[in-house]
């Protein structure tokens, strides 16, 4: 009845990101530590289930998850140990802390209920859970070689899948049959799914910065505003870009120059040692001298890569310094109530001379 | 510059909601109740902003996001109080519950990360911060006649994508292509989204419940597993069906008709006043009893509504009476591992006399 098994040893990818959980581990003085957001796990072992913790001990690696994902296990961390348990409790959790006699278990305040935890912690005593935010992720700013192949992949899917689509856009369509067509586009080119929920906007919807795609339908001469990204091999994509199918609005025509120029020194402005906010100012500061400021209310960009948001936010407070391998997005845009709105958005690889646009597709 | 604004009176529907929260508040002797859950958000208010908390007091109902949801509020939510905030930063949120001098906020332990509670608490003191589970969570698990039709319309347009996609299957395509098409027809046909990435599991793949769809081709002779739901209007639906291209595998048959019964059964014993486990101990005898019972490793079935899994768990354990108004899946299977699986599942209305199947799709 057995399937076939990898094998058991910890492919090196892998057995490299627990050493240096490891070491932040020792740092801290903990003798464990508890992941539960799902793409930390993923990143640290490759183990895809819903429901788990990965429990990184001095000695071992254990995955707690339950009989829904016992083949996931076998399949993609033969090499952990696994513990299947019926319900994620608490209790339960705290039951493995116990039996390692661990003392003093990390855990991540921005992924940890407060009911996970308080409950936990009660059933855990005398192990200690201490807050260690960020531990993982902040790891995952970064990308490797293999990460960023993985990016660029679902990049190319996206773009792929928005040259078909804008093809087969005519007057009549609505929001939602544009975004149907471009996610089934993209899920044929090999992506598992959007990265996100498809922003469709049609003439004043491009207004609301996360517009809800609806049943507008496309006329003459309404811009079109998509806001898209694909999922492949768990990395994602996230790309704005405008149609205009007709003669382009007096006003838009003017913000989409103004946004097009923040976008572009935004990019050329990013390279090592530069903070994230300094990148949002630039985009910023053109917009505010256009006259719009007002009309630009969100962050310039944010990381990207296992989730569509990650660190760093590059916007107004961060003061996070770019480092080779981070993978942001640049996004500046304007929004004129009732009217529409312009947003232009990139994927850029920081390198260690300056950056490098992973994406393709023309403006 | 201002968009049409829809009425400030607030729409009865909310307004009956929200009095039911200030009835359970006033129980607890709070004098603020901070939701955090999207959903919980928009059973509430109709607010649909990816960012923000809803806090009802005695006297207002306040939704705090930032500019990115301005103009959903407006929309939305004309008649709450809105509050833009640039960060979504625990100290934000404390200056609201301090200006408004509150004494003791509830809030949801399940959807409060630690971060954000101990922050939060830290600084709004001397507010107090209490933990009250699933208040609103609670209220939505018996749904009203508008939110049972939105599921009824949910499951409708899973079940004709379905029926056009399985027409459309042929030898060779692959898992991927199936979920797309799938996908797409829902889209087309007023899905916003699916309402979780869609399961298809063509042969052994169907061992893994809650397997990932990937690359493998159909063929002649192999089962597919699909387990899909579309989401619209918010609310879902969530189904599971087989297609058997070919000549049906001996075993496979054979725990088809187990599970069908085990299907059958649960959904006969659904009314008023029995237990969520007791439904879970019907399926899980049958078939335990034709010698499967380890091949079953999840629970029969869940509360679905506003999320694909809402309260109550159908499960080992679960001892909340049904009531009139809950919606539940029912979902038994078997897997067995190197070989296939089999699980069906339908949507079911429990009502004042017994229950009612809302999907419609044969077995």
């Amino acid at each position: 009845m057995a399937a076939k098994r990898k094998s058991k040893a910890c492919p090196a990818l892998y057995a490299d990101r627990i050493k240096r959980v490891r070491a932040e581990m020792e740092a801290k003085k903990l003798d464990g530590y508890l992941v539960q957001d799902r793409k930390d796990q993923y990143w640290l072992t490759g183990f895809t289930g819903e429901d788990g913790y990965v429990l990184v001990t001095k000695k071992e690696v254990a995955l707690l998850t339950d009989g829904r994902f016992d083949e996931a296990a076998n399949i993609q961390a033969p090499w952990a140990v696994k513990v299947l348990r019926e319900q994620r409790t608490p209790e339960r959790t705290a039951k493995e802390l116990k039996a390692r006699r661990l003392k003093r278990v990390g855990f991540d305040p921005d992924h940890f209920t407060v009911a996970d935890f308080t409950g936990t912690r009660k059933a855990a005593r005398p192990v200690q859970l201490i807050a260690a935010s960020g531990l993982v992720l902040g790891m995952r700013q970064c990308k490797d070689k293999g990460e960023v192949d993985a990016i660029v992949k679902a990049i190319r899917v996206s773009e792929k899948a928005f040259k078909k689509t804008a093809k087969w856009i005519k007057v009549g369509m609505t929001e939602s049959d544009i975004a149907a067509k471009l996610a089934y586009e993209m899920q044929r080119l090999g992506a598992k799914d959007v990265s996100f929920p498809t922003i469709v906007a049609v003439g004043p919807n491009g207004a609301l910065p996360h517009y809800e795609t609806g049943d507008r339908k496309v006329t003459k001469n309404s811009p079109i505003l998509i806001d898209w990204g694909a999922e492949v091999d768990w990395y994602v994509s996230d790309l704005t870009r405008m149609i205009w199918p007709g003669s382009i609005p007096r006003e838009l025509a003017k913000v989409n120059k103004i946004v097009t120029e923040a976008h572009d020194a935004a990019i050329a402005a990013i390279k090592p040692g530069v903070t994230a906010h300094e990148i949002d100012a630039i985009a910023r500061k053109i917009i505010t001298k256009a006259g719009y400021g007002s009309c630009f209310n969100h962050a310039t960009g944010h990381g990207m890569g296992l989730d569509v948001h990650e660190a760093p936010r590059v916007g107004k407070g961060t003061n996070v310094k770019l480092e080779p391998g981070m993978v942001i997005t640049i996004e500046p845009g304007i929004y004129l109530p009732g009217k529409g709105g312009v947003r232009l958005e990139d994927d850029i690889l920081v390198t260690e001379t300056g950056s490098q646009v992973l994406s393709e597709l023309p403006l």
